[in-house]
């Protein structure tokens, strides 16, 4: 499998076979002109695999989504945004009662229905504005997934969709998503509200195996803030739709798959963190040479992670002394004095630090290189032969302006 | 021994018997208006006990100050600030040079001096401005500590020091200390730079089992960014003039040296936290009613460290979910619909939330409560009887601004 037969194309959740999208607004927002409420659906009903957040404070549509996803084919997604339904007394009842709306309006069991909330935790969530917005979404349910992917906005700023196209068995497949998240990003095991979905035919079995291991190197490597959310979930439907033969082992077509469920993830990873709230940079750590996987992952997801790190980075500051500090206290193991690091964007690229020591660059030029809004910090830890990528974006003014205030 | 035996007195690093100090400029900062080389001085050699880092990127100081410590009685220290002798060349030996220097000036051996150096990391530190300020350091000193704990700020605004009083065997027994810190602060059984000084008598081994168990209650739990440093280092120095019968064991005056160890170590805490880079706000985290002491404080600790809370404190927003968000991905277990959240401060309180969910609240209350320079966030778990307490401060446009250029 060559990544250049992994072929992107326009859309997002309707890219692949047989599956339709709305998006409307329906009164959770106060803002009119936000849409608050999305639906996803699958004529036929799908495979499904799903990942969730670890925080021990869960909202209360996860409980209600794990047991139908664990239950059987799902056909339908319904999320609002808003009110998180998180940390509030009924949320599990309410959850339900969405699913069963959904459910009713499209012909399905309630129990096929995956249901989501993100926005504001602590606040009730009420279930009049869903009841009045789910038949006016079913009314507008269309091949085109955008309105899906705006409805699902808390404080991002921009729409976040991408699919592919590959062969499977001589058959042409797709796969897309869409994406939300903006703060309180710092996936553990899963990650903000994504939702995938393919016309590949593959078991459950092998659908959660590909789920489960790529957000590994995807989502788990991504981070705006270190808040992990109360709410994560990343969500991947199989309709089969595309009628290739059923992937159900590590076959070449598990692989295939796996690269093309890996394209789509990292590019709703970039999306995201270069999205993240007050974000004027995408951060981009790449650190190669580690003696395992793990301490890869662990200096690289570091870097992205620290505060002092984002700061310079906004401040266009080749301050690379704070890359090494935050590599020292992530875990990883290495030698301080075999770490190379250096700069590169759009502008070019700076060498700052060679064997732990200071290399005399130009101010100036560092300053252009950094002075680009998508960044690659680039570490050799001259271990090993592992390597590993995270993502993440500038600490900035806006930052602190959007959750100065957030609530109110 | 009651709390209120402990008196508060004036002065710091230089409050207890047989200390000098002394802070000079000596050319290591570009800004002639800001000290930069300090020297502390015990006439009696003195135990030592210390805590360092555990960032694997270690500034040089610190493998010199770990042998002298380990080695035998300490009578100085000398500490630079502007540049962190951190992932440069020859850094060791500079580090010792020091030691020498400052020995010879004093007529001590280099082995019983102890240095620390804290600023930019990456950058050569000469040893020219370091022989030029010491003989100033040696003709200056005096019982007034404040010069030497100025000399040791970087982006501090204001000086840290403190210092008690107490009973040992009837004598009347001193500890104080100055501590320097404002970013790149979230110690990991250590801290910052912080210099403790008493004149009690107290035995090498003890006095490094009070250090490392008050440590674990008091610095380590204090972040003001989650930025682990790599020049972080607790000194404490006992040269025995207040004529006390030796602490050898775990008798009572032992504990009574604890808590005047704590008292002065939490004012520390507080004094690092609430001068946080650009910080407004102190933030005080108590939770109560934790299954285990470990959970207490891993609670505590993640919400003072949570970007999230800290920018809603800025903005005085009572957003509560961030609290349980911050609490839920901490590690700690606990039943979130068990939790109750309340805001103090010298305005009010504030009851935000009760047993995991929303409390309708005065929203003008709120504002008022959190528009204080000093927020208490007490969270009862509803677990058992453990409780901890944690230290932070607000993430304001300032911390932003400040680290956006800190190195040029």
């Amino acid at each position: 499998m060559k990544t250049e037969d992994i072929i992107k194309v326009n859309g997002g959740v309707c890219a692949a076979k047989g599956y339709l999208a709305a998006g409307v607004y329906c009164g959770i927002r106060r803002n009119r002109t936000k849409k608050d409420l999305a639906l996803v659906f699958s004529k036929t009903p799908a495979n499904a695999a799903a990942v969730y957040t670890r925080n021990r404070v869960k909202g209360a549509p996860l409980a209600v989504t794990k047991a139908h996803v664990d239950g059987g084919k799902i056909s339908a997604v319904i999320c609002n945004s808003g009110i998180a339904n998180t940390c509030s007394a009924g949320g599990k009842e309410l959850a339900a009662e969405m699913c069963k709306l959904a459910g009713d309006a499209l012909g399905v069991a309630a129990e096929s229905v995956v249901v989501a909330s993100t926005g504001v935790i602590g606040q009730p969530l009420s279930i009049s504005p869903i009841a009045y917005g789910v038949p006016e979404l079913v009314k507008t349910l269309s091949r085109d997934g955008t309105d899906a992917a705006r409805a699902i906005m808390t404080t991002d700023t921009v729409v976040k969709q991408t699919a592919v196209e590959f062969t499977l068995g001589g058959k042409r497949v797709r796969l897309g998503g869409m994406a939300k998240g903006s703060g309180m990003i710092h996936p553990d095991m899963a990650t903000m509200l994504v939702f995938l979905t393919t016309d590949a035919a593959v078991s459950k079995e092998m659908l959660q195996q590909a789920l489960s291991g790529d957000v590994e190197s995807t989502f788990n490597m991504m981070s705006v803030d270190g808040d992990t959310s109360t709410n994560d979930m990343v969500l991947l439907l199989a309709n089969g739709e595309a009628g290739n033969e059923e992937i159900t082992c590590e076959n070449d077509d598990f692989r295939t798959f796996m690269c093309a469920l890996n394209t789509v993830n990292i590019e709703l990873c970039r999306m995201l963190a270069g999205d993240g709230e007050g974000a004027t940079k995408l951060l981009d750590c790449v650190v190669t040479g580690a003696g395992t996987l793990r301490d890869a992952r662990k200096a690289a997801k570091s870097v992205i992670c620290s505060s002092l790190v984002k700061a310079a980075m906004f401040g266009a500051d080749a301050n690379w002394g704070r890359v090494l500090c935050a590599m020292g206290y992530s875990g990883a193991e290495f030698d301080p004095e075999k770490v190379d690091v250096s700069f590169r964007s759009a502008a070019g690229e700076v060498e700052v630090c060679k064997a732990g020591s200071p290399v005399d660059f130009s101010e100036e030029k560092a300053k252009a290189v950094l002075s680009e809004n998508e960044i690659l910090i680039s570490v050799s830890l001259g271990e090993g032969g592992y390597s590993a990528e995270a993502w993440g974006c500038d600490l900035t003014y806006d930052y602190v302006r959007i959750n100065g205030d957030y609530r109110t």
